[in-house]
Formats: structure tokens, C-alpha cells, sequence
């Protein structure tokens, strides 16, 4: 199963961030045709080498990297993506990696 | 369930790194004790920000962070610990994340 790992730096406005991210982001993610399932960091990221310092991880499964693809093209993807940018501009630091994943 | 999620940025050496990684790397952590899960990324990487240059993710799955500190600890952990130095060292840009996720 592919994912998407959306990693958030530490927002001035923690209260803020959390707010627009689960009453506004949350709900419109949802929306994205082909998602599988959603999941978010829930508590402290530990940080055992000095990385930059992270707030939230959200993880959204699809069933490929095409599937993916299709996400971000459709309506509701691009409504995400515009969402996102506004509570996480792309200047903020945010990180996303879109990959398919194998069991070792 | 939480996760460690290691970020590898893109060796100088692709084919070393893989050699150590999957023959070396992957067999030493999985005998760490409480791991449920191991996962590496198969293929590219798609970053659409601007992100550095990631070359692979692993995603190592645990009953919860308790779990992972005991992981740590343990002589497994250590000794999967010290042969990531060798071929990732802490100044390579290697990230890693501990935290516990839920569903939304």
C-alpha cells in the first residue's frame, strides 16, 4: 500500500494549527477519493538524532502511487492541497514524501 | 501501534548502501525485541515540495513508545543502533521520528 507522510514543523500557534487541522484539513482530507486511511501523530515526535524540530506526522494510505496521483488531480485533492498551504505554507517547512512500501 | 519512521537522504554510493542495508541492517533489527512490523520504501520517492534528496524510508512498528525506548535499550537495539552509523552516519541528513499514531 502507498502512502503520503506530511510532516509539520512546530507552528507558532500550536492551539491554531491543531484547530484548522482537525476541525478544517481533517474532514476535507477525508473527502479525497481513494483514500484508504488516515493517521496522525498522536502525542510527542521523538527525535533521537537533532532533526528539525516536528509537531504532527499525518499518514494517508492509498493503494498505489497512481491512486495517489489521481488524489492530487481530483477536486477534493486539490481543495486539500489549497487547504494545506494555508495553515502549512509550503515555506513553514513542512515535508511530504509520497512512497509505496514493501514488508522486510 | 507506534512506529520509528528513518529517513535516508541519497547516497554517494546507491548500490553500498543497498548491499549494507537489506544484508547487513535489515537482519540485525529484526531481531530487536518487539518489533512487530518492518517496512522499507520500494522505489522512487515522490517529494512535491522542494524537500531534500530522500533516497529510502524505513518504518519499524511497535506495540507503543515504551516499547521502542525498551527497543533501544536492549542489546539488539544497540547493536542495530551502531551499524546505522556506518552506513548513515548522524552528519549524512539521516531523520528519525518516534511517535504513537492514530486514526481519524
Amino acid at each position: 500500500m502507498a502512502r503520503m507522510v506530511v510532516i509539520y514543523r512546530t507552528p507558532k500557534d500550536v492551539a491554531a494549527f491543531d484547530r484548522h487541522y482537525f476541525e478544517i484539513h481533517v474532514p476535507l482530507a477525508k473527502k479525497i477519493p481513494g483514500l484508504r486511511k488516515y493517521e496522525v501523530s498522536d502525542g510527542p515526535i521523538v527525535m533521537p538524532m537533532g532533526s528539525s524540530d516536528v509537531y504532527r506526522i499525518g499518514t494517508l494510505y492509498f493503494d498505489d502511487l497512481e491512486a495517489i496521483k489521481e488524489a492530487f488531480a481530483s477536486p477534493e485533492g486539490q481543495a486539500a492541497g489549497a487547504d494545506q498551504r494555508v495553515y502549512a505554507p509550503d515555506d513553514s517547512g513542512v515535508q511530504m514524501f509520497l512512497f509505496d512500501n514493501r514488508e522486510v
